[in-house]
């Protein structure tokens, strides 16, 4: 891939990460990432501090899984969904088959019978590997949210 | 068009789209579609329970034509102005010259005085034709918003 | 550059543009500029009536500079952050190395204990240069913003 297809291969793999969530296709989800994965939600704040552990920390393909299950058997994912803005990505710098990048976005969160309202913003940052001739997963996502105030209500995956 | 070139059209076409739509351009918008179009506009509800009516419903560029018309008359469009920010696709598919696409999208609503407010999330349902060596004209389009509690404040097109 | 590269590059260089500014990297702001650069903020209802002053007007490089040593010295910026969110271009022209571009982009501010919230959204207005091979710096930036009640809090470049 060359300079124009890359980050454009990385909008693409967070458009499609979106909407798997956004579409409650919950099960795709761990499908982006490789088997042993590190993903966390953190705040800005701690980020910038280098505090690890997050809000939420998955460290494999399965603990993902796992997330999900819980999700679907405890239910309270449906009492709202969220819509993902994802902008482009800011910054994207290959080596090899890894690849870093920075992407910010917006979610936005339904709940039955109120308008669209923002929940959060942030900025995913990660760490891709390029596998196959085209495909990208997440081996690193560190879900860096710009407030601190709604962990309460988080639920559904960045 | 290739892979990487027909989600970018496909992005083109939803950024010309919608900055006529903020510009107030509203006579080029029946040109982004085919003369036999379809054009809806439904809530993630009534979509999801394979309801086709919506709140708003063309099947035609004249249709089409007629609604700006009327906006135009009613003169009710300048109390507000929309900015659609629109992300890149998250779902393309070709069939030769038919092209199938899912694009999110977030629209904010701007009244004289007040600051810009969030009016409603969404997505774009296309079905495209590619016309012309490079040109995607929209031959069906359902708007589904996520959330319907916005629908008497509908006036200009999403 | 081609029809897909050079919207492209340009939707890079947003990117870039407020990923800097989100991340508090000010001083990296001037150089998304040429040395003879225009910078301003406006509302949409003066740009419409062709008023060129707006509420920020810089007219080199080195105005820039001043400004962001300003805020460093005020320090008020501490009291807040900014996330952009950055569309696709609308509009992309190019002339030799010329290039006039439209963007549109929403911006949220994020204070302290405070959950994001919409500051402001609106259009970049731009003329380009590109220099070297595959660079672009900012030649005339008209920032475009939609609603013009926000003026007071309005200290971070948009």
């Amino acid at each position: 891939m060359n300079n124009y297809q890359l980050p454009f291969a990385v909008s693409q793999l967070q458009a499609a990460y979106a909407q798997a969530i956004d579409d409650d296709r919950l099960e795709a989800w761990p499908d982006f990432f490789t088997d042993d994965c590190f993903y966390s939600i953190t705040s800005h704040e701690n980020h910038a501090r280098g505090l690890e552990a997050g809000i939420i920390y998955c460290d494999s393909k399965g603990m993902l899984k796992d997330r999900v299950s819980g999700l679907r058997e405890a239910n309270i994912y449906e009492r709202h969904r969220y819509r993902h803005l994802v902008a482009m990505p800011s910054m994207v710098q290959a080596d090899g088959d890894r690849v870093k990048a920075t992407t910010p976005f917006a979610v936005y969160r339904i709940t039955r019978n109120k308008p669209s309202e923002l929940f959060v913003t942030g900025c995913y940052h990660d760490e891709l590997r390029i596998s196959g001739e085209d495909t990208l997963k997440i081996a690193r996502r560190v879900v860096v949210c710009d407030s601190s105030v709604f962990d309460t209500l988080l639920a559904i995956p960045l």
